[in-house]
């Protein structure tokens, strides 16, 4: 069963200029490991950093660290690296709380500064955080709804009462990528403010919030940048509108002077105001180390890899899989997609199961999805190659229907 | 002058029935170690069991682990240890974002429940992020407001039109204990709601959120159950209360069932409604250690130990610095106070620099309050004899008086 791969395979491994990340990485012997876009992989340097940060930094230097450390500076320090990845300036990103804190404290932010406006505008199917947190803040504040769109719809339902539109960049399912250059100008002519999600975008897709003139994002620390189970999520405010927007928990982390212990908030003036808490050291220790590890990568080799893998997966799939019953969810065209692929099988959960049985591990999303992401870092051709040919013959065997498997989905 | 503590202190330590865990702590040679409420100490055990969570739980088992390793039930697990050191039932306490993030969570779901009335009831003077929270609220809902009054004013400031009382159980700066269960009754007998911070109460002070009936309650991982910098923090709510209280951060793992990614949000039936994102299994397990090991020791001992420390502090400091210009800010009366004790000296800041230059780790409280922290599971007598002892010799010596320290506040 260990076939090993054609010639074309391993020269696109020869040839790949990054090749060399993948020993960076501790992933266990025989796994090809297609989920990096649900938790990343665990860099070799986390756990000892995590080791040294526990030991020293907390077991010796006790309260001290908070200055001698820096561990006071770590939101803004990560952010900064962070910001590097996804095409913005210092000061413009900080690592905080959940992504799901964030979109609310964005959210809130947002329409509290176009409060003559009542829309929050999103894509139905969106990742169902993003929608449960907007229609929660419709609850708070009834003179808002949601108005939610299919994703071609998107562009004609921007309009002049739209306060704020909440987009995940690459819908967490298709892999379906929005054009955030079109959106945001198009928000912009209608005085509108765009949030862009970027949890399945950061560290595996070209993002220039920059380039485009974009507002406030969010994201994610554990999936492509390798940050670790439940690592803190980041969020951007462009430097243009971070004196106007407000965070709705104004918490100790977010005033001008935190250690003064004034009685009266205080937001920073700049993007600190949108911290909120203790900032979680463990969780940017080991964030910090991934993002490290991701910005040793030249980004545009980074990102070009990432098409080249889905490309090689697309065209394998279309190769050796015909007339087994798969669909391709996610488009043929690089531009118009992210760094997974996701394919629709009737079977898809106990072909899942069975891949994974073989050590290929994706993930099965419902009703009907097999999804594989495609992280460049630490993924070679080889693997693609390994995947698909994995596939296939469980395909071709029917190996899913005659083995029994539990029903539990996986977190993304 | 490392002078032997007197046989009176010796004797205290051999009758202390919790003395070995001081073994249990990592702690550095030489130091005293009375900053505990700020940031607690590092249990021998937490860095090797993090090691193993990211080898083998992160690197190896991968997206699989939050099954094959109930990464998925931590926030419970951890709530339920920690619980039963607050008198609280399983089922009531979940560990989840910050304290500041918990408190707005649970102020915005205690007014939501009280529409009618308009008063956030607190106290002046209380932690910064408390008031900061409350205040931002009123920023969001402009029908509501603080009502900010003397610790000893509280009671007669329970009135009808008072939705919800914040209230943190010890003070940070002065050590004050409420009476949590008058207060509870007062507030009942109004139709308000209770939170109580607990954020320098856990693991050092006896609470039985049961037993005063208690509504709500947030508090950090940090502080004395020795959760590591920036630990999750932790969120009750009384069982009576959980089906009509809702959180305003309504996020995926606060669904019913998150991974149906159903489109529409159904909080979960009980506590896990006031969960949002994806918990930090890093901190969590920092956590779960720290609250492992003081859950081995009787609660009894525990909080005993804790006043015994006090008391004993006191008298020393009453005995040795006489005449040297320290005030007692903490009440003498053990059941008015927490596990800390303020003094007030003018020269307060250079003085606490003197003592940690000596090895002797308490924190200032601006303007003029020396803070230390007696955390029962790894103090002995002979760290508070040393303590004062040299606290007595800074004094007598103004040893402040000659040295330079740049002024940099600490974390709480």
């Amino acid at each position: 069963m260990t076939v090993e791969p054609p010639d074309f395979i391993r020269a696109l491994d020869e040839a790949d200029p990054i090749r060399a990340f993948r020993q960076r990485f501790s992933l266990p012997q025989g796994v090809v490991y297609l989920d990096g876009n649900s938790l990343g992989a665990l860099p070799a340097a986390t756990a000892p950093r995590l080791n040294e940060v526990v030991r020293q930094e907390w077991g010796e230097g006790l309260i001290r660290s908070w200055n001698t450390h820096d561990w006071i500076g770590a939101c803004r320090r990560v952010g900064d690296k962070i910001a590097s990845l996804i095409g913005a300036e210092a000061g413009e990103v900080v690592v905080a709380d959940s992504t799901s804190v964030n979109i609310f404290k964005l959210l809130m932010a947002a329409t509290a500064a176009r409060p003559e406006r009542r829309i929050i505008l999103s894509e139905a199917g969106n990742f169902p955080t993003d929608l449960y947190v907007a229609n929660g803040i419709t609850a708070l504040l009834p003179q808002l709804s949601v108005r939610a769109v299919a994703p071609d719809q998107v562009m004609e339902a921007i309009s002049k009462d739209v306060a704020v539109i909440l987009l995940t960049h690459v819908h967490y399912k298709t892999g379906r990528k929005y054009d955030m250059a079109a959106i945001t100008r198009r928000a912009h002519e209608c005085g509108a403010l765009v949030i862009w999600d970027l949890c399945h975008s950061a560290g595996a897709v070209e993002v220039d919030l920059g380039a485009v003139d974009a507002d406030m994002a969010v994201g994610c620390g554990y999936k492509y940048l390798n940050g670790g189970p439940g690592a803190p999520a980041f969020l951007h405010v462009a430097k243009r509108l971070q004196k106007d927007l407000k965070s709705p928990i104004t918490g100790w982390f977010g005033h001008a002077a935190p250690f003064d212990f004034a009685s009266a908030f205080q937001p920073a003036p700049d993007i600190n105001r949108f911290l909120s808490g203790t900032p979680p050291i463990l969780g940017l220790t080991a964030l910090e180390i991934g993002v490290d590890l991701m910005l040793e990568a030249p980004r545009e080799l980074l990102f070009r890899k990432s098409q080249l893998l889905c490309s090689l997966f697309v065209e394998l799939i279309d190769s050796s899989c015909q007339g087994l019953g798969l669909d391709l969810v996610t488009s043929r065209d690089p531009l118009s997609r992210g760094s997974h692929v996701s394919l629709r099988h009737a079977q898809g959960y106990p072909i899942v199961q069975a891949l994974i049985a073989r050590g290929i591990i994706g993930d099965f999303r419902a009703p009907d999805i097999l999804r594989f992401g495609f992280a460049p870092l630490y993924l070679s051709f080889a693997d693609i190659w390994r995947a698909t040919d994995a596939l296939r013959d469980v395909l071709a065997t029917r190996q899913w229907d005659a083995e029994q498997f539990k029903a539990r989905a996986l977190v993304t």
